[in-house]
């Protein structure tokens, strides 16, 4: 995988998937920063043009698929900003930290098959520079009442 | 901006805002860290001089102002700290990341215009360098049942 | 404390502690990720031997003190996965932050008594260069109906 000269662009392209406009931030704050070689996004919401896909508590309006779904959205919203910071996706040299948000009913507990919507994603982009670490946060309200939030932390070419 | 001589004591002056007394830590840990040239605070609460001035959940006993308002404090508790750990606040390169911890009841939706309060003092005291990164949580529940949890991460000169 | 030749090794066996098995992740991702000279663990759940120990919610099936328990086996996982990243755990020059998710009740409050378990481990385990920041998150539900999860940041010998 590491020789492997596949883009992770073309490896969007090969799942079908578009990155989508930038979305903007939801507060007054920006949607990435760059200090020294990482970048950090802002919490990233399950968008496609302006439009939120996933509304909902997880356990309740939401399936553990409908999470899994808007957790990758959410990460492909992230995969977009740190395109918008660096030009090319081939210039990361690691995703180091998902952080995840999800939307949870009290009795909910399938939170890490929600997440893997976006472990997979990063991990299908990114081949073995997509390998991290994750943290699962659950919350019993969220801004917009959005399904999902997903933080990355990605490291970058010196 | 950048190039504006005003200091950010000056600026919270300005405010009208006097940097509380720094809180000590709740339970047994420090109140900031160094790393290299970044400095992480853990999570402060909304106190002046060892009074909790918000407590309860946004949404049900607390407005979305009240929230703006307990981020406000907790942010510049967590302004306190820097200064604590910097001496003058001009040192601040730029501020990477705000955390913040929403006492949340389930229906409520409106945590970013809250963690505004927090992501509109450090913008007004830090100006371009404050332009930050954020990430939201929702609790359903919060220590001493305060209303807010702020962390900031700050780079520093090297 | 500084000059103090015990291990860390050494200070968790006279505190009568085993570390447990490196835990595997609960999904696609890596138990730990390490970026210049720092570690950065994935959540850390209760276990010992793939048996979850602690499960359901402070506040309501667990008290303070079964938090507390619960947040120092987390911790101990996690100081397993640093083990397991750097060997010899005196290699560690300073844990930076603790990250404690508590599965909370509505009206508990205690996070930080029980976050305590965790960083009273940490502190008696890595003595000064244990001395961490912490962020505190209470949630709602959390993956398995786990108890507690804990992330520790590390800074390593260069």
């Amino acid at each position: 995988m590491l020789d492997d000269p596949t883009t992770p662009e073309q490896r969007l392209e090969n799942l079908g998937l578009d990155l989508p406009p930038v979305p903007d931030a939801v507060g007054d704050y920006e949607p990435w920063v760059k200090v020294g070689n990482i970048i950090y996004t802002s919490g990233q919401l399950p968008w496609i043009d302006g439009d939120l896909k996933f509304v909902g508590k997880m356990g309740a309006e939401l399936t553990t698929d409908d999470g899994y779904q808007a957790f990758r959205l959410s990460a492909l919203n992230a995969i977009a900003q740190l395109k918008s910071a660096v030009g090319e996706l081939s210039k990361i040299k690691r995703i180091i930290r998902v952080e995840g948000s999800a939307n949870s009913a009290p009795d909910f507990t399938e939170q890490p098959q929600a997440l893997n919507g976006a472990s997979h994603l990063i991990n299908d982009v990114f081949g073995q520079k997509g390998r991290h670490t994750r943290m699962i946060y659950s919350d019993p309200a969220m801004c917009l009442d959005c399904a999902t939030l997903v933080v990355l932390w990605a490291e970058v070419e010196a």
